[in-house]
């Protein structure tokens, strides 16, 4: 129940934000009432938080298993690690889009929580282009922070416009955005 | 005293969103009354609306200058329409988050304004770069339209984690970005 919960509230939060869902309005979604609502959640604050780390944790357990395979050049892993972001918008978008909008509700505590997760991403991200690097895979002269931002900037932009149900799927854009990292657009 | 009232909600509309903030809290900022408020907007919606359309609105104007500025290559136009973007977030800030974040809560006939004029802004950056593209600038195998949300999604995610006054100047992270998009970063 405590995840039939967090999947209801998740498109409420998406349509009509944070502040102006009421737990009734979940609670009538799903046909149950108030008290089961507060038996699994203390209140709307927790359930906000839930989303959120549950949204990031996904990614960084997925990052991880990109990062430990030891088949792949770091170069792959950078591939890979695009991919996996933008095949989450397929089941995520709604989740990815509370996640960046409504972080601001967010209590002290549980904001440093997401704000760390978030760092952690990055730097695993970052982490993947100093190593190609290292490895001569890209050129040495790059700054890996800002390509790191760059890559993120592309990926998590597809949020707000990329339909997987179109004309280009999820592995064709990322051929497009890694062909052009690698090898840039000049003439 | 218009100009005022939109100046005074950004920052309210930004902390606390669209739905929390109250006019009552606006016209505590100001130090004026509610009927000076409808004075001047009919609702808190006019209001978002105004905030929504002045943002575009100027981005589309100073797109337009780059554009038609005929001392400049197509490759010269798209750096400067990255330049353009990203310094708009010096004073802007505030006001794309509110544009980004709070634009499902604008109306049916406000949406529909502010959908046609952003996808006038996407418009008009492809269209430099197919330009580039024909002027053999650019390479004749790339994408117009996804390069145009790559470049979109560097340069706007940028409003996320961006500072202008850290280590990286402007016009060097644009340089950076367009060395990216130029040649890439295969050794």
């Amino acid at each position: 129940m405590r995840e039939k919960i967090l999947r209801a509230s998740i498109p409420l939060f998406d349509k009509k934000g944070y502040s102006e869902t009421s737990i009734q309005d979940i609670v009538e979604v799903l046909g149950v009432t108030k008290g089961t609502f507060y038996y699994y959640y203390k209140s709307k604050q927790e359930l906000l938080k839930d989303i959120n780390v549950t949204y990031i944790q996904n990614l960084l357990d997925e990052q991880k298993k990109i990062l430990n395979d030891d088949t792949k050049t770091y170069r792959e892993k950078v591939y890979n690690n695009m991919l996996m972001v933008i095949r989450t918008i397929r089941n995520e978008r709604q989740s990815a889009r509370v996640f960046f909008r409504e972080m601001r509700h967010l209590e002290e505590h549980n904001l440093k929580l997401i704000i760390q997760k978030r760092y952690e991403f990055r730097m695993n991200t970052q982490h993947m282009i100093e190593k190609a690097i290292e490895n001569g895979e890209f050129r040495d002269r790059i700054r890996p922070d800002i390509l790191t931002f760059g890559i993120l900037g592309m990926t998590n932009w597809s949020y707000y416009w990329y339909n997987p149900d179109g004309e280009v799927s999820e592995k064709e854009l990322v051929d497009l955005y890694m062909e052009l990292i690698l090898n840039g657009v000049k003439n």
